[in-house]
């Protein structure tokens, strides 16, 4: 299974008043880290693959994540991203958010292939071959 | 069983390119509604607990949400929050995002009540009374 | 002088480990107040103007902000916002952050009229005079 | 002179429906600069140094800031970090955000050095002689 490696520097402005990372902001990294996994694996970034595939993202449907230890200021995080499976519209994306060796949380997100509808809204699309071939083992 | 009610109003800085809401802010927005629960039952601020309670506040420790339907900068939202359950050291705090009558996002958490560990970290305490009463039907 | 006011309760995922507003916090509230400006008097949402006007927003090239105390959460603050003079392809506007009857921050920006440019990048335009009827006082 | 050089990729969520970094997102990596900075030259981290010096971090009073080309998701950004003028309670930091060869932006802020009061404010105090010994030029 394909894996990329986000790192992450945790700033002061990232914690709240009880000194810990405030929870929205892994969020924030988690997105990142999933659109670093496409990029890794060779997709263009999205505002091409607009024009190439129609497809504008992977908006998120589902997401269930644990927080086991706790993160603050200076500390450096490895987000560890893989796929943990396909489904035709959608896909099931997994983190590993690691300090050193210590597993601070968790989150597997159920994420789709987004197309714009012509309301404005968006909607879900089959993952086009070329992102599959790109993201899948062989 | 009690209710609060947390209104929002998107903000253009709130949207990403895809021009919905880049949904780690959906998490701060039910951060604040989880605290906003507490204050609507009457519970204190985080820093008067902690010199009263030793309750520096009702860290996460494990979030599960659905993304329904997206919204955009102009939209109000009406999260609602009450507590599902009480387990003790934890509870479960439930989020349903609405739009006027459309649910956009739902969300149960598992948060427990933490205090400051005398090396810096936090650890789960038992619900404090007061807190209990304040915040549950009678 | 048309002036909005736009009013802000301070989180606590807006503070940081010294318990007060993280600086940063409060340039997401000027920007959306300099929105609602508009929006106070009847300027139709960017999105729109991108469509009849050609001016996707009002983006900022200078900002110059004085923090004179600080806030935390539970506060309540009132962005008292104006424009300060009208230069043809750009504008001062003005905010003043209070808390009650104190000032906590002041902050003066200039802004342009953005059109998008074919490379995707953005270049300012002369204020469309829809917009300064609206905005400006007869 | 000293100066450190803080670098960033600029993410998806960092942009806004223009698709371009909204700006409060440069003064969230300004403000990590400006630790780095610290970091860089050898200061301890702000919880430490509360306890040995009574330091608690060098909050902002004023910041002016130029805006001078847009920058999107994928870019890669060196802060280039400086102090221009040592004040006594209060210092000049200077920042220029640089996309390869390129100015983006760049900003001059006036810090203070921060000390808890008693009432839970905060109040500028003399730059310790540790902490000027470390970021000064000899």
């Amino acid at each position: 299974m394909k894996q990329a490696i986000y790192t992450v520097t945790v700033e002061f402005g990232d914690c709240d008043p009880a000194r810990i990372v405030w929870f929205p902001n892994f969020f924030r990294w988690i997105d990142a880290a999933s659109r670093h996994f496409f990029v890794a694996c060779g997709v263009p970034p999205w505002h091409e693959t607009e024009k190439t595939l129609g497809v504008i993202g992977t908006p998120l449907v589902d997401t269930h994540a644990k927080f086991i230890k706790t993160a603050s200021y200076g500390d450096v995080l490895a987000i560890h991203t893989s796929i943990a499976e396909w489904r035709g519209k959608s896909f099931v994306q997994r983190y590993k958010v690691m300090r050193g060796g210590e597993l601070l949380m968790e989150c597997d997100e159920v994420r789709i292939f987004a197309a714009r509808k012509e309301d404005g809204g968006i909607r879900a699309v089959a993952a086009p071959e070329s992102i599959l071939q790109l993201c899948k083992d062989h």
